[in-house]
């Protein structure tokens, strides 16, 4: 079973001080291309993996959305989203992904944030989203880019010059990555972006647009910070269709 | 216009002794996986965007390719590839891709193997590519991956414990880059995973298989050079459909 770190109190503790969890989706600073890449919310039935705090079934529901599920599998994230939320059409309840039951042809759009790269058994959970989608029904979701994730030691290294460069290795080594982010170990999984996508094509999905995330210019100068994130893309962003 | 650098006599003379261009497909270790990517060569119509020595012309034909038209920049490797072909079904022409015009719904297969990274009007010879697709038309092709493409220094770098590392920087920022390779100054153009698979989606192809090219095990084992490769992969090789 993939491990539940969010309910690890060190994890959560760190995870709702940051930006995202305390000001929600603009706070994300991919977020305006994610929301690009959805389809219009209007009418929609919408699942959610790996939900959080529910900030994105909340804005689904204000774009028009007409039920949102929202899954998590950890029950501190689920209380305050819960707590947050007052809206009968938004549903939240606790999932294991890699044993996940959705029933057929009732989605039209499955989104994930951030949440897919802690998922071992991803395959399954994939063949489980794309039965669960209606014909033409559409998977948008975001993971730490597979270049971020690939490294034995994720960490910038200085150039000579004071370039700052990401030491790419084990990038074709699949597998458990474990890491100090919040906690100490936390497992995530490397798969390189060939498997993401062949896994989706081999599912049947037919894919729609994928980006690998930089700041723009605006947001870097708004918080410069992200600059260096333009050397290697710290995301990747798929929207496929059933 | 695209440096035509195979026609540098250092790049042309150190070019003509590598493995690939001596032994011809089955020295390019890539060549499996790009094989299995492509459609049955029985009855189509095939052109080969960058045919070098014609080494794929020639592999198409005796596959049941019905006619295969060869297009290369350099005048040197047509003239080789003129040399080594007897075959009435294969012809060869001198083309600048960047100006290239093919007619319409005439290929049921367009190949180019580690050229395409050398264009910089990419979407300009794609829009011709899907035009010159019969609909259902395969569209196979290799470039140098966009991990090793993106270093303003392209070079192993060693972590302390011996391990090699690849220093990404400059991923997100497109455009040329101009590395010594058999020659002096040569001008490649960087372009990330999502701006290849985003042009080909925008342009109406559909994306059947995205992988990012490593050695097996038993390749290593014959090569044990090649063991690097699997740190971050060389090629991206990409099969599409009109």
């Amino acid at each position: 079973m993939t491990q539940n770190i969010y309910d690890n109190p060190d994890f959560f503790a760190g995870y709702s001080k940051l930006p995202r969890s305390v000001d929600g989706l603009d706070a994300a600073p991919e977020w305006p291309v994610l929301r690009a890449m959805l389809p219009a919310m209007g009418g929609l039935a919408v699942v959610d993996l790996g939900c959080g705090y529910g900030w994105f079934c909340r804005w689904a529901r204000a774009n028009g959305a007409a039920r949102v599920l929202g899954l998590d599998v950890s029950e501190k994230m689920l209380a305050r989203a819960r707590a947050d939320t007052h809206d009968a059409a938004i549903a939240y309840a606790r999932a294991d992904m890699e044993r996940l039951e959705l029933p057929a042809s009732s989605f039209g759009l499955a989104y994930s944030s951030l949440a897919l790269h802690y998922i071992e058994g991803l395959r399954g959970l994939m063949a489980v989203v794309h039965r669960a989608l209606v014909p033409g029904g559409s998977l948008v979701f975001s993971v730490e880019h597979p270049i971020y994730t690939a490294p034995a030691e994720p960490k910038w290294s200085s150039a000579d010059d004071g370039r700052k460069t990401w030491p790419v290795d084990r990038y074709l080594d699949e597998g458990a990555r474990s890491t100090d982010w919040l906690a100490k170990g936390v497992i995530k999984q490397h798969r390189t972006i060939a498997t993401y996508l062949n896994m989706l094509l081999g599912l049947g999905f037919t894919l729609a647009r994928v980006e690998e995330w930089g700041p723009t210019t605006a947001q870097i100068e708004a918080r410069p910070a992200l600059a260096d994130e333009r050397q290697r893309p710290p995301f990747l962003l798929v929207a496929a269709r059933r």
